[in-house]
């Protein structure tokens, strides 16, 4: 056995015993360099600085920026097509190094946050690369249409995910953010494409009898805590966008469906999904379903009118799961790719979109900054180490399928090509901003740790000695 | 601190933050080399191959055969004794290298599992050892019960089990080998042997006042949850024998009072044991003797009629055992010794129990093949890799008592000589080749990881890019 | 990313799957050199033999002794002040090279635990420390009361916490064995120190509504577990010194009022602290808070009336705390820094405080010997790896305070200097030289494993071959 010989080189005692290790950072907010009491820390261990975090999400920025071409080339050739007259069977989307398609569901997560970095940080700049992709979709949609009609190429039309929507994936996430950036006024109107994404997602995506999203596979009817994201972020800003009520409504009963499907109480955690054929089969808490989970439910609070009658439902699942994800957390502050096991890697793309949200819901008042404003805030230290200087975003789990088994899911590789970490990056990142700035508490530095306290509330420290 | 050491040696952040490892296995179901959302595996990730099952069950029973000697021989000197007229106090069964014992209670499990792979596989090959046991049983019987009557050896008399049975380990599993080898008509009919340890196991054993078997040892009075499969299996094939319901009722009755005392139903395990002066004493979930308590119920409602008033507990009571273990199979693919616990070593034995129960309930219709099946042949797969070129099994834990504290668990050996993890193994690779050929549900390879799907069931997977 | 390149370097298998390892002990009580039964051991595994724990008390006990001077220096000059009639500004403890102070409540626990190996083995050499620091205090109280009336230097008044205590911290534990040195005759009489530091505690400590002791830090209105030992040790104490049945109203009522906000039922575990503005908060299992609970309990269940309404309320809920406790064990004998987290450290301090609480509460017959045995046996087997041939405690986290992230109580750094470790390992070390000289109970080596057997208890171990 391979195990037992690393083990007898390693010295009796590794493995079942951990041990207090020498962490390669000091709090740099201690200015005591004495300080018996102070520990080292595997990660940056200190109130995040504006100006880092700013600059770590201009990095991703310009990343993404120039890793997404805009340009109809030749399949055939690579060379650009540029008369947009004539369609060709051969015309597709120019791909990009990393494969990062621009109107896939991971593409929709970067242009909330790029829109969610531009609002904090007032610098427009964060919008470019979405007023460029926009701009290209209002220029190319006529001729890939044309081409589809002319050609029948089906998935193999570039634009086929917003002429012919197939799942939720095709249409939700991107949807949401064609009416965020339609809102905030940045790029074109792109009312026709957000017309047929929110026809699928409100009228033609299979679902349960009572309403809940679903989908035909890996079973007959098996459910996704990821189409929560995908599709309740939708459902919301088209309540925003058209002030019909029954788009709220649709959203907070699937909040309730998928939840009382997948959801845990007791743990406070989503199984990644749910088939009708085993519906008590063993449960797999997958980190990032948990994190499209809390990000659906942030996101349709952030537009539901407080009066919907499914408001404090939705609050309420909220805050449940964020109390079972914050226990989880790991002492280097990430979260796991299983989140309740802690033999199985930190997942970078779960990890931000927790922080984001843990940030986020303190920011909006709906859970107290006690307490989540440190988790935040150790979130956001633990994934400023996975953001390279090139902005590249390290330890994300690849595009990952709903599976039956533990070995599948502990041996997902992780890439710096996988999309689902630099949406959810933004979105932290952006978010911690608003969070070291909110001027309803303040970030104190006792003790060597960090106190978020409402303004206003008096302690007393003379006692310590 | 050696530890100390040790962790400077390694670096910062070894200990605590797992990090996904190149493995050494590929996904040779996945014949696309360049597929970048392929990872790597630290065991054989594919659908089990018939034909390699049965090679590697080949090789157990090879091992098996070669390493238990038929004969006697005189204690002294080692020289075989061939007079068989004549009572010798000198007279013992041979030993082998690894200390086999032929009517040990393991090597009842190993008949099990020969039986069965012979009805799996057709080969009648898998049963040879089985005949030639029991026909030097049958034939050495009356020469063992001679010495008995004559020199009084008590446990010094290798027949003791059979002519002298004083526990539930010298009598239960072996007693439900030799029913099941005379139902299948494999061998002598042993009936005067099954008359002693029957009447043992169902009429002379320590019980607690409610009928459930018990033992004097370690405390005054304990229950073993081991002592489930020592007991019931061979109760219910004395009800399959005789067609009495007694023994049925009994072994109902068993399940039901041993669960009731040791069943964590919050976590869906078994502690290992039970004391009556201390029923709530903290609970040490070891992996096998959960493996002989779903065992036991596994074989109970192979033979159960099922109009008997117990069939639905015992059903309910072996799936509520099924998904509490199933949530902990590690990620790669078995159990750990403390099942609930990640830092103790994974369990040769136990994962080759587990993974026989998974797979004959789900082929027995008794649960879902949906994730049950995956989880069955990621089971499997791990354990392929504990079976040696030469039909040794690696990784067992050897015989383990009744403990109160986690340091003798966690540290108890394991060794090639530990007969528990044969028989466990036999089940598990005969019941995985019905499996993977069971006409009632499909093996789909899909997105690059394994689903059991229902015949019949439709899928949609057009709609995946 | 350093994780990888670690990883890669170990090969493939090793964070993920931990795997048996040779350990550096052999039990001594199995003589038995060749029993392939026998495993190895990362600790010593066997009954603690009485010589050898005194042996390491008494090394505990110099160490202390000779670390912590009791003169009066100069703070400027480091020269000793003898004339104590006319008080200087500058006069101040002298400090140790550990910085171990004389007053602060880690050395009220080292009283304690002086006083109970003095107890124990009958050694008076053992409180000859106590009676040299208590015989300072009565000698230099009047100089340093005249100092902070002349000079006003609070905190800075090296007898501060005695003239003008502010905290919990400052009073409750070194009031407990002020009290209890005084009932075992030890030393002089500090009456006065009694007066000042339990009328802190009972009368003019920050409270909630209902009684139960309260911080104003970190938050507004803060709880902490750890002051469980900060006030009712004192409480209970009074009660005992006075005879005045309000003192143990009030304890027992702070043990409620502590455990109903911070006890978790489910898990048998206190989290750290619990916020008024945040009840629901995320849980912190941090192991010594633990500790300090039911050392609290125990504390006060030696001097409660059997006969006061709070008794089964106190022993119920210590039970409960120790089985979730008790469950938490490593496999190395310790328990970790967060107790319910196996990739945190082994933490010394609290795995002292509760294997004096396991051994001393199957002493005290508040728990059953069966399996509390064992477990604080191999509580100590452990502990006594973490004493030095110099008398140092190793692995004991330093002073931590209520926290809101788990980076900061990972990394908390340990030290020798660590008072917290000793005042428990002395505790540890005398109650186990009492559990294995208890006449009530047979500390049995059966089958490699130790099992503690009430006296009379019949076990039948015939069955065993």
């Amino acid at each position: 056995m391979k195990l037992h010989f690393v083990a007898a080189l390693l010295g009796c005692a590794l493995v079942s015993s951990p041990t207090l290790a020498q962490g390669q950072y000091r709090n740099t907010d201690n200015t005591n360099l004495g300080d018996a009491g102070e520990g080292t820390y595997p990660i940056p261990y200190k109130k995040p600085v504006v100006a880092e975090v700013t600059a770590q999400l201009q990095a991703i920025r310009a990343f993404m920026d120039r890793a997404t071409p805009t340009r109809i080339v030749s399949k055939r050739t690579g060379q650009p097509i540029t008369d947009l007259k004539k369609p060709s069977a051969d015309a597709i989307f120019e791909k990009s190094a990393g494969d990062y398609g621009i109107q896939v569901y991971e593409m929709g997560v970067v242009h909330s946050g790029l829109l969610k970095a531009a609002q904090v940080t007032k610098d427009p700049g964060f919008t470019a690369m979405t007023k460029r992709h926009f701009a290209f979709f209002a220029e190319t949609l006529p001729y890939f249409r044309a081409q589809e009609q002319q050609f029948k190429l089906e998935r193999g039309n570039s634009f086929s995910r917003f002429l012919d929507p197939r799942s939720l994936d095709d249409a939700g996430s991107m949807c949401a953010a064609l009416m965020r950036a339609r809102a905030a006024k940045v790029g074109p109107d792109l009312k026709p494409m957000i017309d047929t994404c929110s026809d699928w997602v409100a009228k033609r995506q299979f679902r349960l009898d009572d309403g809940t999203m679903a989908r035909k596979r890996p079973q007959e009817v098996s459910l996704w805590a990821d189409d929560m994201y995908m599709s309740i972020p939708a459902l919301a800003e088209m309540g925003r966008l058209t002030g019909e009520r029954a788009y709220f409504d649709d959203a907070v009963a699937n909040v309730m469906g998928m939840s009382s499907r997948m959801f845990n109480p007791q743990l406070g955690l989503y199984t990644h999904g749910w088939h009708a054929n085993h519906p008590e089969a063993p449960r797999f808490y997958w980190a990032r379903a948990n994190g499209w989970a809390v990000l659906a439910m942030s996101d349709l609070l952030d537009v539901l009118p407080k009066d919907h009658p499914g408001y404090p439902k939705v609050l309420a699942q909220l805050r449940a799961s964020l109390k079972g994800i914050a226990e989880l957390q790991s002492g280097s502050g990430l979260w796991h790719q299983m989140i309740d096991r802690n033999d199985s890697y930190l997942e970078t793309s779960a990890s931000a979109i927790f922080t984001y949200v843990f940030a986020h819901a303190v920011n909006e008042g709906w859970v107290s900054p006690t307490t989540y404003g440190s988790i935040a805030q150790t979130g956001w230290n633990a994934l400023s180490t996975r953001i390279t200087a090139l902005g590249q975003v390290e330890g994300t789990c690849v595009g990952t399928t709903l599976a039956g088994d533990m070995v599948y899911y502990y041996n997902r590789p992780t890439s710096v090509d996988a999309l689902h970490g630099y949406g959810p990056m933004l979105l932290a990142g952006a978010e911690i901003i608003r969070l070291v700035t909110n001027p309803a508490f303040e970030v104190q530095h006792k003790v060597r740790t960090y106190h978020y306290m409402p303004k206003g509330g008096q302690t007393d420290y003379r006692e310590h000695h």
